[in-house]
C-alpha cells in the first residue's frame, strides 16, 4: 500500500498531554520522536531546580521544577512529593487536556515479535477510546479488538461495556519487580521472543491490581482527581509505592463509579533496573504496610452519595486516616495530603460552568506559567 | 539435544481420565495419539445406543452408551442429558481418577506461532499443578510460569496462591461464539498468526466467566461434584448452556472454598462451526434467561456451614429453585436434577474412609462395567 500523501492527524493530538517526571536530559525522547513529537509534553523536573534539563529540539513542552510547583500551589505544594517520581502527578494537575499519557525517562520503544516498533501511545488511545468489561470476564480477551468478539455465554446486556478510565501498559526487558525479587532474580528478563502477550484485558470489578506508573494512560476527566501519587521520597518514610497507591485508590473509585481499567498492551522497553539495595530501603515499610493496606482497600465500600471522583476521594481520605492511621502516623499525614490534593485539583480545574462564569475575572488569576517552548 | 533413550513417563498417567462425549467414530484421536494415547479414555456415547462407535487401535478406553447410563444410575439417570454433549458429565461421575481432561471430538491439535504442535494436556496439567491467584491481579500474568514472577506491589502474603481446581483452555480457528454472533460474523476466525495469546491467567474471585466444555480440565477431587452439565438437549427447553451452567456453579463454589480457576493456554484447533440456525433454536431461551441467571449467580452468598463441594452444590440447588423458579418451571426441574446428581455422585464416589471400611462388602456392589478395551 502506498503511503498517503497527507499523513493523518495523530489521534487526540489536541486532547492529550504527555507527562514525564525526570532528573536528567530527555535524550530518550529521540527514539520516541516519530510517535510523540506531535503531542504536548509536561515535564516535571524532580530534585535540584537549578539543574538544566535538555529537551531534544522540536518537542513542544512546558517544564516545571520545584520552584514552579511551590509558586503554583503555594502552601498546597506540600502534597507534591520531592525527590521521587511521585511528583509526576503535578503534571496531571496542571494539564488542561482530557487525556494523559505518562512515561518514565528510562523507557524506550519496544518491538513486537515481528520486529515492528510499537507505537505505545496509539495503543493506549485505542484502549481508552473503546469500552471496558469489568462486570463479566471475556475468555477471548478484548472483545472490541478487530477480529475479536464476546464468546458464547457472555450476557448481551453487558456487551456495551463501560467507559474506560485507565490503560495500564506493560514492559519488555526489565520487569517491574520489587527489591526482594530483584535481589533473588537479578538476571530475569522479559523478552519479546518468549513473553510478549498479545492481549488487552479489563481488570474485573472488585479486583485490585499493582498499577505501575512507567507506561500509563488515563482519561483525566473521568478519573484524574484519583491519580494522586501520594507522599513519597524526600522526608517521607516510604518510596516506590506512589503508583501503587494511586492504583488502589483509582481502582476502588472506578469500581464505585462503574468505570473500566485495562491492562496489557502496549509494551515499552524498560532499559535498566534500578538499584535493588536502594529500592529495598525505600520499599521495606511499604512491603510490610501493604499487608494491611490491601485488606483495607478490599473492604472499602464508598457511600452512594459519592457521585464524583472528588467526593469519592475525600471520603476515601477519611477512611485512610480512620483505618490506616493506627498502622502508622504516616497515614494521618497522607490522608491530609489527599484532601490538599483535591483542593489543589479544584482550584486549578474549576468545573467548566464555573470556569465559564468566572471568565472575566480569570485573567487576573495567576496562571501556572512554566518555562515552555 | 538428543532424545532420551527411555521416554519420561507421561505426567499423571495413572491419575487422569480423558472424557469424550461423541456421536461418531473417534478418528480425531489419530492426531492426538502422541499426546493422549498413554491415558485412559472414558467415552460417553450420545444418542442412539445401537450405533457402533469406532475407537482407533491402541487407545485404552471404556465406553458408555445410554443403556449403560440407565443401568449404572437407575432412576437417577434422569439427571444425565440425552442428545446433548452435556452427557459428558456422566464420565466425570464414573471416573475414579483425581484429574479429568475433557475434549470435544471436533477439536484437533493446534500449533503455536512457531509451528510447534501444542500438547494441550501437558499445559492443562501444568495449570492444575501450579497455584492460582484469585485474590489479587498479577499484571505479568501467571507468576508461576518459568521466567515470570509477581510484580512490584503484589502482597507477599498472597504469593503462595491457592489450589487450582479448573483449567479452561481456548480455541484457534473457530471461536466459541453464540448463534447470533455466528450469524453476524460467519467468517471470523481466530488464527495463530494474529490471535495467539501466550498467557495463562487466574479469573479473579467474585468474577464469573463463560466456561466452555470443549477443552477443559479440572481436579475432580477438588471440584468434581460441581461439574454437573445440567439438563439439556432431548426433552429440555434449552441446549448449549450445559458448560455455562457448570461454569457458573463451579466458579461460585470455587470462590467460596478458596479454589482457583485459570483460563488461557492451551489452545486446541476447533475444526468446524456448528450450524448457527440449529444453535439459535437451542440457545434462544438461554440467551434470554441468562440476563436473570447472571445477576442471580453474582448475588449468591453460600453459607459458612458449606465446607464441601457437595454441601455448596445442594445449597446452590435450593437457591436455584427459590430464585430462578419464577423465571421458568425448568429451573425447578433443574434444581431437583442438581440434587439427584449429588446423590449419584455420593453413591459412586463414597468418601475414602467409608469406602475403605466397606471394602469387604464392596465386591458385591455392581460396578459400572462398561464396554472396555
Amino acid at each position: 500500500m502506498a503511503h498517503p500523501i497527507t499523513p493523518l492527524s495523530p489521534p487526540l493530538k489536541d486532547e492529550l498531554d504527555i507527562v514525564i517526571p525526570t532528573i536528567r536530559n530527555l535524550d530518550f525522547l529521540e527514539m520516541w520522536r516519530p510517535f510523540l513529537q506531535p503531542y504536548h509534553l509536561i515535564i516535571v523536573q524532580d530534585g535540584d531546580p537549578t539543574k538544566v534539563i535538555n529537551v531534544p529540539d522540536g518537542f513542544d513542552y512546558e517544564l516545571y521544577n520545584r520552584n514552579d510547583v511551590n509558586r503554583v500551589l503555594g502552601p498546597k505544594a506540600s502534597c507534591i512529593s520531592f525527590k521521587d517520581s511521585a511528583c509526576r502527578c503535578f503534571g496531571f494537575l496542571v494539564s488542561k487536556k482530557k487525556y494523559i499519557f505518562t512515561i518514565d525517562d528510562d523507557c524506550f520503544v519496544a518491538k513486537d515479535p515481528s520486529g515492528k516498533e510499537i507505537n505505545a501511545l496509539a495503543q493506549h488511545i485505542q484502549n481508552l477510546l473503546t469500552p471496558s468489561t469489568p462486570l463479566f470476564f471475556n475468555t477471548l480477551y478484548d472483545p472490541y479488538r478487530e477480529g475479536a468478539d464476546f464468546v458464547r455465554g457472555y450476557p448481551f446486556s453487558l456487551r456495551e461495556g463501560v467507559s474506560t478510565a485507565i490503560s495500564h501498559g506493560l514492559w519488555l526487558n526489565i520487569p517491574d519487580y520489587d527489591a526482594p525479587t530483584q535481589l533473588v532474580k537479578p538476571r530475569e528478563r522479559n523478552t519479546s521472543s518468549h513473553r510478549y502477550v498479545d492481549a488487552v484485558m479489563t481488570i474485573p470489578k472488585g479486583t485490585l491490581f499493582p498499577m505501575c506508573g512507567m507506561n500509563l494512560a488515563f482519561d483525566r476527566e473521568l478519573i484524574g482527581p484519583a491519580m494522586y501519587f501520594g507522599l513519597m521520597g524526600d522526608g517521607q518514610p516510604i518510596g516506590r509505592y506512589d503508583d501503587m497507591w494511586a492504583g488502589w485508590c483509582a481502582k476502588v473509585i472506578c469500581d464505585h463509579l462503574n468505570l473500566g481499567v485495562k491492562t496489557g498492551l502496549p509494551y515499552i522497553w524498560h532499559s535498566k533496573a534500578s538499584n535493588p539495595f536502594v529500592n529495598l530501603k525505600k520499599e521495606y515499610k511499604g512491603i510490610y504496610w501493604q499487608e494491611e493496606i490491601i485488606p483495607f482497600f478490599q473492604s472499602i465500600v464508598l457511600s452512594k452519595e459519592c457521585t464524583t471522583v472528588q467526593e469519592c476521594y475525600v471520603e476515601l481520605s477519611k477512611y485512610v486516616k480512620e483505618k490506616l492511621g493506627s498502622v502508622d502516623p504516616y497515614f494521618q499525614k497522607l490522608g491530609d495530603a489527599m484532601v490538599t490534593w483535591i483542593e489543589a485539583w479544584e482550584e486549578l480545574n474549576p468545573p467548566k460552568e464555573a470556569a465559564a462564569a468566572a471568565e472575566p475575572k480569570s485573567v487576573k488569576k495567576e496562571e501556572p506559567s512554566p518555562k515552555s517552548k
